[in-house]
């Protein structure tokens, strides 16, 4: 046995005690006549304590250790004179005995401290030494007890996880499949899946009724910032349900987590229409954590005589309270943001509303003191309060003035990482028109049932066909989302042609599938979540990484085992293949 | 709101209520003036009524619905006149006021019943509705309850469950690696992975303590019957840890699902060496449900005239109680069993134990009474009973009385379904000698562990050093197994030269983990269990396939969606590949 307890467990009810505790040294402090060895491992840190008036053999021994050397000691737990009260085990240290080193340690390239002074790429090369660290031992534990909670809330509400295989067939539709070769059968190939959708549906026709699965997922895309080529989802899929069924059931999943692993309860969430949440917040993923919504100006700011305005589709005022003394150089540095060709707007209007009861204003030439008075009392704006506004084309306009919103909030420390703001956004177009390609896209995908209200206008306006469609968001990010799908094999023929394909086309993708709801398929919808994100949405924090214990980086690899890498002609030949060289 | 309820949960204490139910028609039963439909889901199925005289245009209704329609009903649930005993809602049934066909079904290709008359490919060409049937539905669900448990129990005993990549690096030791073509890196590949093997001895690196993962495993074997390309394995790792801390912990585990899952408790495991496993029963995963141990008969049976026994290396008894009437017929039977080429065995003697205390035997000309007599006394025989004895190479008749030893437990019924006989099978050897490449192969893996005590025959005998591995075997079959890994880095390099490996070899192939052990790498070991055969196991049955829901067929394929299957060639083309051809 290496340790009667662990490192983290000890305390004064523990005095006299004779322990054994093993661990990594974290830190050796020679004081001269006493050293002290503060020994780590996940549970915590105890000290441990050599004097060398009473055992200078073993002290000086101590004082030969090295950082992360694992080593395992004996001892009698004894109060300690100066006490940490930061520390669980703060209150004792441990007067050894007996030190038996288990394992040396070469010395790490970077220090194992909250804050290491490793680079992000040693670090990710070094990663089982990153893991050490308090802050990614912690991520990866909050990641464990959120997956324990989501499935037993789950498992309490009488779904039934399945899994669903990962070599599957590819599908051309949406984003481009890993695939794996098949060595037995020459020129075929597995695909590996974007997400177990068809299969979940599957469960629905073979009357699983309520199914889920936390489950790894898979998209070969170029790599943007914080994608990762393999990703965790929560897979759910229910049978005999309206959207009204499934919203309630999984905000009760999340008010859970939100409770029981941040401690914080969440009113019932609000829900807002696509076209709400665009005409508001310019966004389909607005942060509710702070207000601030578009005010439509059009009427109050055209027909004067600023032609900007008056040829825009749309202007978009929001106040930003207690600004009203923004600096020139303030000011400036928001127009540059607003022109940033991320954002790409040509410019921005300001109105200041002075202490005086005065406006400031970049077209104070073209507008009276009473039509600013207009545009402030719309705004809502008070003495001391800032009004930006864009213009331009609609869609465009909102975008920006989401970006100039969210800019806004965060100079504002509206953004507060323990407040959360759920929200379900619903009703979105059931498609989307690709000019490039000049044909309609599901935008979620094409299993997705219409409204039913709705299904005439698919001959006459398809753009304006709203889905039974819906998506979860916290504080200004995508958790989730999911829509009730189409049971109907005539619906979906008549979806598919909408989308452009022929029946031989339709058949040839979709084909099992359609027959597979020709045999009693019942009313069915779900939703996924994106598990990785909602770890790092729920820790307030940007990265999904940290929340991965062996993460890709940017260009796909992983660095630590060097991944991908070449395999033998051999291997590529019994898979009857052949690399063929571009360069 | 497709259901106030589901059709399994209506009794007596709701008689009167309005309810409406949604499912599968089941069946239809037309009696002329009552109609009855069974209508299913996963919950049950409950009757629904239709009187002729009362509600003519109804009755009309239900008769033309077909089998599998999916229907929602309205209606009150009223007392059976004549009561189902055998079903929780055999005392009810629902008056139904409304019909609502929400989907029609074609005619299924086979019957949705506990036994249905669908050939396997066609029942796993339509998965979806082979699941609709209820011992399909039954063992998903026990699936999902075993994994549930699987997971609180480790939660509790403080391991967390950390997710490891699938997009990994090809090792060219072990089975063959599924490889995933990377688009982004010309001529590079990652591979699945066959184990987290290397990732959760990282974690242990990594200080993670205890981990476990319910994860999806691949290997590119050339099938078997009841294998699978992908199958699902528990995978747990601890630090700080020796053999006696591991099995008690996996013991609790296993006692508690048999528990709850199967309301059995068992005792104790028993633990056997892997010498005493192949010299009592010739297998090291013996069935301990009966016992009919082997008997060496070497010193009785040797130097008389028989020279097949004179010349063998090892001659095994077993006693068959009560067979000792067995006929020429029955014998010959055995003779076969055991001459078949899966076998091997070149012949087979017995000695029946007659009533009348006589022997009756096939090598009667050989031996006196009283050797046939010696005989019975060492195996235990009492009259009635049958001696089999066979003879030849050590392992080889091992072997074969092992498969003669599970034959008679067979055809005596002592391989009972519902009892469970785990145990641990315990110090293996370390090597295995493969005659071809003549050279040594880790027996479980490269980084296990040798007995500490045995190191210095590495060098002299290293057939003879016994690992610190050890299996979980219940009722037969392997259920686990793992072992204490290396943790010393100069003790992995001498395995590597064992395995004959040259350092470049062995950097090439583990440089990553080889350099990570040199990090404080804890002394840690773990075990691995096969889910989806625990799930057959402990349900008495032989197939893992009736346990996953969407299993591959025996030639690696999803005969359902038809996957594998060719790629176009821009796909081809972009990942830097071309498909040769042999034929």
């Amino acid at each position: 046995m290496y340790r009667t307890h662990t490192c983290g467990e000890l305390s004064l009810k523990d005095l006299h005690k004779s322990v054994s505790l093993s661990g990594w040294v974290q830190r050796i402090r020679n004081l001269g006549g006493m050293t002290f060895i503060d020994l780590r491992d996940r549970y915590g840190i105890t000290q441990l304590a050599f004097n060398m008036e009473t055992n200078a053999g073993l002290c000086e021994q101590a004082r030969k250790l090295g950082r992360e050397f694992v080593i395992q000691v004996k001892g009698e737990v004894v109060e300690r004179y100066s006490k940490n009260k930061a520390m669980p085990t703060g209150d004792i240290e441990i007067n050894v005995t007996e030190i038996q080193i288990l394992n040396p340690s070469k010395l790490p390239p970077f220090t194992i401290e909250d804050h290491s002074d490793g680079g992000d790429e040693l670090r990710m090369q070094y990663r089982y030494l990153d893991l050490r660290r308090n802050p990614l031992q912690q991520n990866l534990r909050f990641r464990h007890t959120l997956s324990i909670e989501v499935r037993n809330y789950l498992h309490k509400e009488g779904f039934l996880e399945i899994e669903t295989p990962f070599l599957i067939r590819s599908t051309p539709e949406g984003a481009r499949d890993f695939v794996v070769p098949s060595r037995t059968n020459e020129g075929q190939f597995y695909a590996l899946p974007q997400s177990p959708q068809q299969f979940k549906q599957l469960l629905m026709i073979a009357g699983m009724d309520k199914y889920f699965q936390i489950v790894r997922c898979f998209r070969d895309e170029d790599l943007r910032s914080d994608r990762q080529p393999e990703f965790t989802q929560i897979d759910c899929e229910m049978s005999f349900v309206k959207q009204d069924d499934i919203l309630p059931l999984f905000e009760g999943l999340f008010k859970h987590l939100l409770h029981v692993t941040k401690n914080v309860d969440v009113d019932d969430f609000e829900r807002l229409s696509y076209d709400e949440a665009m005409k508001y917040y310019g966004s389909d993923k607005p942060d509710l954590r702070f207000d601030m919504k578009f005010v439509e100006l059009n009427e109050l700011l055209q027909h004067k005589d600023f032609k900007v305005f008056n040829d825009a589709e749309l202007i978009l005022g929001i106040c930003a309270e207690g600004c009203g003394s923004y600096t020139r150089k303030q000011l400036d540095e928001l127009t540059d943001f607003v022109k940033r060709p991320q954002i790409g707007a040509t410019g921005l209007v300001y109105i200041l509303c002075l202490e005086d009861g005065n406006y400031k204003s970049s077209v104070d030439k073209f507008y009276t003191h009473d039509d600013l008075k207009d545009v402030a009392v719309k705004c809502q704006a008070k003495t001391g309060d800032l009004i930006l506004i864009v213009s331009g084309k609609q869609e465009k306009t909102q975008k920006v003035m989401g970006e100039l919103r969210l800019e806004m909030g965060q100079r504002l420390g509206l953004r507060k990482p323990n407040v959360f703001k759920p929200l379900w956004v619903v009703d979105f177009p059931l498609l989307e028109w690709d000019e490039e390609t000049q044909r309609y896209y599901a935008k979620h995908h094409p299993f997705t049932s219409p409204k039913l209200e709705d299904i005439p206008l698919l001959e006459t306006h398809p753009e304006k066909v709203r889905a039974n469609a819906y998506d979860l968001v916290i504080n200004g990010t995508e958790i989730g989302g999911g829509s009730i799908r189409i049971h109907d094999h005539q619906l979906q023929k008549k979806i598919f042609h909408t989308l452009g394909f022929t029946d031989e086309e339709a058949e040839r993708q979709f084909g099992f599938l359609m027959n597979a709801f020709q045999y009693g398929a019942p009313p069915h919808g779900g939703i996924a979540f994106g598990f990785d994100r909602m770890c790092s949405v729920f820790n307030g924090m940007d990265s999904i990484r940290d929340f991965i214990a062996f993460p890709k980086n940017n260009a796909g690899r992983d660095v630590m085992v060097d991944a991908p890498a070449p395999i033998s002609p051999q291997q590529l030949d019994e898979l009857n293949l052949k690399a063929i060289t571009k360069k």
